[in-house]
């Protein structure tokens, strides 16, 4: 049996505050999460680059998967920041902490920091433990006690504290009491049905610090929509731990927010809870694990969402040309984000204006220019698209107003693609387009593995001989709208492509009522833009 | 120039608390929302139908759109509940406001109420209205009195306030007493940027309630990820008016969500502030307000989003069994919403069994039935399948299994899609397939508008004859998301269906790294769904 030392790593901020993070334990509850032991290793990764003090990675002994995470988390990350924290359940009713298998395995995950979890309201006791009060009294003092003989670190979170609170207060307390008497370090009062509001939170964290004199922690559901607030909440009556998943994930609603805890912490409390220059790395973190987990980031997240300092209203954008602290509560560059100008027919021209400047297009103050490009974003937005999220189609827009004329790298004659399930259960993929390029005909055929991937690759067999530059190209994401939500796929479709040349990434949009005519239109804008911004001179 | 008296509707409640809804004018800021005159009467009347008191439909004078909306609204609309407020600016410096054309705007466009933005931020009057702090107040005297004499309701959001409050709060307080003085009967105190906390809300609120004997209202943005928090931290120092928008809509993060800020009212604060029986109604309106705004509902809303009493962990699956009030803050049928049971491969046996109950499909407790699923389920979702999302694919595997054999109404050959750009721009879009049905085998080719639609149009072609059932059967939505964010065009390609029969709807998946291929998988569970449900015996 492995005894580790409960040592922080060198880089760990002093004890005084904990920032905890459980994505991959509670997080990993969110419906649509499913994490693999890479995916759970990835995500440990960034969490402590951004310097939260402690990690949970799962529940060993209930999960392999668990039990393989900790194993490999051990052997191949050295954390910088945090601590790596095993989860697990007080031993079973009648038994003993030292002979129990679920208890053995929490000291096997060679984690230094053990949270348990105990049943602090009287029902939850009696319906789903199925044991007296007493004894699940018992179960606490005795796991705790044993895990910390054998030299770990315990945190215990108190499961449906404040339900079992309002239950049976004098109950819900001894439990408190008996995990810190026992040895634990922070006893962490948890809303686990998320049902609770700031004030109350005050209260009862109060109140249960005052008569117990336990460290005290806090785990918040968003079910009210206040997890953060009663996180924070919990903070101003005197906790000292606050548990957090990236991004909110959690099951149901899901947890509180690690991402504007902190930023509350750091920001408005003036409070250090992160390492130097963490801070300014947060939208870059909380996009990379939602990278991680499969789901795409929230555009309206606070402080990290790329809505988060997007500004629309006509009247806004004139004032933020004067000064743009009036109209955003904090730098969006402390927290790695930046403000943007937001293109729609709402806006006015100073929008335009300024959303030219962002993209490098000088418009002049050219006022005619600009009310020519507000009617024609007013008109495609009419038919369809957006440029809110297609920046490289806008800009493309942009330059062909600005200068006269689009920009052409080649002018398509036509194009086909074939897709085929065939009697044996598999697909064929063909296109062929016919262009004009340089001055020459070219008509190419390519297969793919689905009919906008053959019409990809087909556009760069034609096209690879004149444009090299095409090579480095690679299309990263595809996003299919449907806009008209009562016809299925006889509406207007909306397709959002993001390419990379492995810098940069650029969005274009194409829109059709066929799904592969829209994504040929995206198709061809990327590579115009790409093509533009590796300098290469217009030739049809 | 029409003369109205603000009456409230006969059903509205009474006037000591105010629900103001301000969806159609701030909620419309946000990013990706465009609304047409025919959306802002929808969403008006889904707003009515809940019972809000107030609903702020835009700035008449300012935007042609809103103009033609308050004269659609006020000829088509007869609300049951709510009244009518147009919003509007204080008067320009230096004139009158009864010779202001914007002001005369608002009394044209027939509204009882009139919201009125104040300047009450000294760096704002100076840098963005140009004017003096004194100028400022004088436009506040005259606009409010002008309107009051004129038979209006007027109320007046002090925008930037807690801002305006902390760099001078004597002249902040000023706005507010000038405003009540003149006449306004609510002085709605604004976040405008979203960076309070709700124990600073609580205590600038109760200081500005002291000093000046106003009633306040309270109008949070979500910088923070606190607006229902701030919302509530108002209340709880005595504001009576709360501003919300549908679904938490608005600029940069949004603003406070109307859903929440209502539900904690009624059911955590015992406040009666909507009409009996329409918290019931809160998750269908919710989610018709987003299919007006053509925005996905936010699953993991509070309250109303679909995941938001939906339970995954195999823990909580077990102990559900035994009392589900255990594990779920209210009663979900209280908000129109239901409990969920997820199936993925966290979900262990009692999952299973509840998720089959719930589908009406007996597993009868057969041990080795359940683990088979689960088994399958794993398989599946490895390869890329979710049934989270698609019940009515998870119930055909189920009683695949539990039946020994897959239903099928028809066995398909092989198909084919060909999609043809021509020259003069427009697409050709032609699918065939080739089936077996009741011993007769059939080949069919039609076009569509896609080559997704033209293989729906081609399967009906070939089995109408067989099952007239399907002529009801619609595709409604149609998702695609790419598995693996890195690759694009050729990475796993995942598409959910929903199909109605115009009475139930029905969600389908289909996985294969071609998009043609994984929209025919779930085309063809759709069917043989909507087929099976219609109570048609299988007969290939």
């Amino acid at each position: 049996m492995t005894t580790t030392e409960a040592t922080a790593p060198a880089g760990a901020l002093d004890d005084g505050f904990h920032v905890f993070d459980t994505t991959l334990r509670d997080g990993a509850q969110r419906e649509g999460i499913n994490l693999t032991v890479a995916d759970k290793l990835a995500i440990a990764r960034h969490l402590d680059d951004f310097g939260v003090g402690f990690i949970e990675g799962g529940w060993p002994g209930a999960n392999p998967r668990d039990t393989e995470f900790f194993a490999r988390a051990r052997a191949e990350i050295q954390f910088k920041n945090a601590q790596l924290v095993a989860f697990g359940a007080t031993r079973r009713a009648g038994g003993s902490a030292a002979e129990d298998p679920q208890v053995r395995a929490l000291l096997e995950s060679g984690a230094p920091v053990i949270t348990l979890v105990a049943k602090s309201h009287d029902r939850h006791v009696e319906l789903a433990l199925r044991t007296t009060l007493d004894e699940n009294l018992e179960m606490v003092r005795d796991t705790v006690s044993y895990l910390v003989s054998r030299g770990r670190r315990v945190f215990v979170d108190c499961e449906h504290f404040f339900d079992g609170y309002r239950a049976d207060a004098e109950y819900a307390k001894s439990v408190v009491r008996t995990a810190h008497e026992a040895g634990a370090d922070v006893v962490i009062l948890c809303d686990t049905n998320g049902g609770m509001l700031p004030a109350q939170i005050t209260a009862v964290v109060s109140t249960v610090l005052a008569d117990t004199g336990a460290r005290l922690g806090i785990h918040a559901q968003d079910d009210t929509g206040c997890a953060v607030a009663n996180t924070l909440a919990a903070v101003d009556a005197g906790a000292t731990h606050v548990q957090c998943t990236a991004n909110g994930y959690g099951e149901r609603v899901g947890n509180a927010n690690l991402f504007p805890v902190v930023a509350a912490l750091e920001i408005k409390y003036g409070r250090k809870v992160l390492p130097e220059g963490a801070l300014a790395e947060m939208t870059r973190i909380s996009h990379a694990i939602a990278e991680v987990v499969n789901l795409t980031p929230s555009t309206h997240q606070p402080y990290v969402g790329v809505s988060a300092f997007a500004h629309k209203a006509g009247l806004h954008a004139s004032a933020i040309k004067v000064d743009p602290d009036l109209y955003q509560h904090i730098d969006p560059e402390r927290v790695g984000n930046t403000m943007r100008m937001l293109v729609s027919d709402m806006a006015g021209r100073a929008s335009i204006e300024l959303k030219g400047k962002e993209l490098g297009v000088d418009l002049g103050g050219d006022r005619a220019l600009i009310a020519r490009v507000v009617e024609r974003v007013k008109e495609r937005e009419l038919a369809g698209y957006t440029y809110e999220a297609a920046d490289a189609s806008f800009e493309l827009l942009l330059r062909a107003e600005s200068e006269g004329r689009a920009r052409r790298y080649f002018r398509v004659e036509s194009w086909r693609a074939i897709v085929e399930d065939r009697p044996d259960g598999t697909h064929a993929n063909e296109a062929t387009v016919k262009l004009r390029a340089k001055g020459e005909r070219i008509v190419a055929t390519a297969e793919g593995n689905g009919p906008v991937n053959a019409l990809d690759r087909a556009l760069r067999v034609a096209l690879e001989r004149f444009y090299p530059q095409l090579a480095k190209f690679e299309l990263i994401d595809y996003k299919v709208r449907i806009l008209e939500g009562k016809h299925g796929t006889e509406s207007t479709t909306r397709v959002l492509i993001s390419t990379t040349d492995g810098t940069r990434d650029w969005n274009t949009v194409g829109v059709a009522p066929n799904v592969i005519a829209a994504s040929w239109q995206a198709l061809e804008d990327a590579y115009t833009y790409g093509l533009l911004h590796a300098g290469v001179e217009p030739a049809e």
